[in-house]
């Protein structure tokens, strides 16, 4: 049996940190929730909002005092710092976790510094709108979306166990694999469909430039798709796409290869092997509505035992 | 005053046709709506269904004889085809238009076969679902949408405002433009951001199969967006890219460019220049948020008159 949750630290209080606010307050996931923020206007927002009846901290060394479990909910590219600021602070047998989108550069460079009385078991939820900020956050966010954990080095199965059962309670599917398997799978999953995202737009962009011509208003289902993938924060990107570099070119370089293909397909005017092309897409995407299903119907239940299952940190 | 439409005749019932039918009998912007189709299962469906009160009748001669204006609504691949075995057969005065993806290489097939006493107004409105067929037709697909006319030759400016009359009592907002203007517009906000979906589905499927790993279970965001996209026909869009090559070629080979931009700054860390192209995306992403607040406030009143906009057909 896992361990409960009796104090809840959460570091950052954007989209992320106050949607686990609300949801671990509304599930309660935990006895007592403690939270801090960097910026003062956003811990005050947090106070008048009343958000998950949390207590509102100054610093987060503050905050991650005597919490069993401690969440980091900064941008990508402060978590290391923000990780190596918390862990002396952190009691014996207290957690550690986070909610950044690439894993394997930021276990490398927070693993060094984890003490022996504390446990490191990196989180990423799948979860996310297009807006950011502590008036954005949502209680039900992470209901029904998958959470991938990525424990590190000598994490203690029971720690990982308590980071299981917490995203559990707020209605995630949690998922435990390596942090190399997690940032391959992001970067074909969202990374890369991002970064094409935006292409596109810089393409589109300069045609109106061009042409002196208004493209952009007959945006029918395709590109308004993709104008809604393109609304993230740039710099949250540019962290993300640095962070997880070597996996990224790689997806990357296959792509442009498949795009060249289909160029040459189309400049032939070969019907069968552009048929071919499209079909293995449609292929994939009955693939997807099938998973849809499937986790629609089990709910909860498609989560991986992180204890039974073996996992590598390759 | 445009003329209006006594007799209206639709070739094809499948998803557009058949929202034409419906649309047009719900706003009366015909006295009477003939239809048909090759199947005769779609032609049985149809009756069944009773969609739009419209007469069936088993052969496209017989539905244009005595037809005001004649919508062609079959698959792209297929509309020079039918346009020549129908204009011949239609009276003096009559209008036929289309609704298919690509203009400029329909017109130069179809134009020389336009006898004096028709006029042909090609259209493409930018609406459509992922499902096909008779059933799933709506009668308000158009509305709020645009449709753009690409008048060819020496189109008569009356049979070019039958036609935006048309369109806009279905609740379009109607564009007049050379099909060359068409064909760039619709490479780059429909063409290549499906062409994009398709690839990145298929450097996805592939990496499946490579890593023996499930990594299509984890789309979040990004990628779902890109599920919906690519769940086209392939058929459709072959004919579609084929029937664009020019223009296709020329956006793809940009889109590639940009790619291979990004991948240098990723390489090389480069932040600054990462951001700067994240952030023309934004601005980009803007103008067309900004576009659909014009188009949902301004509703109708965003159209262009054809009559007295130049336009050219080079």
């Amino acid at each position: 049996m896992a361990r409960h949750v009796k104090r809840l630290a959460i570091i950052g209080q954007g989209l992320i940190g106050s949607s686990i606010t609300r949801a671990a307050h509304l599930n309660g996931s935990a006895q007592e929730i403690v939270v801090t923020d960097a910026s003062e206007k956003v811990r005050a927002r947090v106070k008048d909002l009343g958000i998950g009846q949390a207590s509102v901290v100054e610093t987060m060394e503050e905050a991650v005092r005597d919490a069993d479990l401690a969440i980091i909910c900064v941008p990508v590219g402060q978590i290391a710092a923000v990780a190596r600021a918390c862990l002396p602070r952190m009691k014996g047998g207290a957690v550690l976790s986070d909610v950044g989108s690439v894993k394997r550069n930021l276990v490398e460079k927070i693993l060094p510094f984890v003490p022996g009385h504390v446990s490191f078991v990196p989180a990423h939820p799948l979860a996310g709108t297009e807006f950011s900020g502590p008036d954005a956050g949502q209680s039900r966010l992470f209901e029904k979306r998958w959470c991938i954990l990525t424990p590190a080095g000598e994490a203690d199965p029971k720690a990982v166990a308590m980071v299981v059962r917490f995203w559990e309670s707020l209605g995630s599917a949690v998922s435990v694999m390596s942090p190399l398997q997690h940032d391959y799978a992001l970067s074909l999953t969202s990374h890369l469909p991002h970064l094409a995202a935006f292409s596109i737009f810089h393409t589109a962009l300069k045609y109106e430039k061009d042409l002196n011509s208004e493209v952009i208003k007959y945006s029918a289902g395709g590109f308004r798709d993709f104008t809604r993938i393109a609304a993230s924060s740039p710099e949250m990107w540019r962290d993300i796409f640095i962070d997880n570099k070597n996996q990224i070119l790689a997806v990357l370089g296959d792509f442009i290869a498949d795009l060249k293909r289909m160029a040459v397909a189309i400049e032939n005017e070969d019907g069968p092997a552009i048929v071919d092309m499209l079909s293995v897409s449609r292929l994939t995407r009955r693939k997807v509505i099938e998973k849809e299903h499937i986790s629609a119907a089990k709910k909860k239940t498609g989560v991986v035992s992180p204890i039974k299952r073996p996992y590598s940190n390759d």
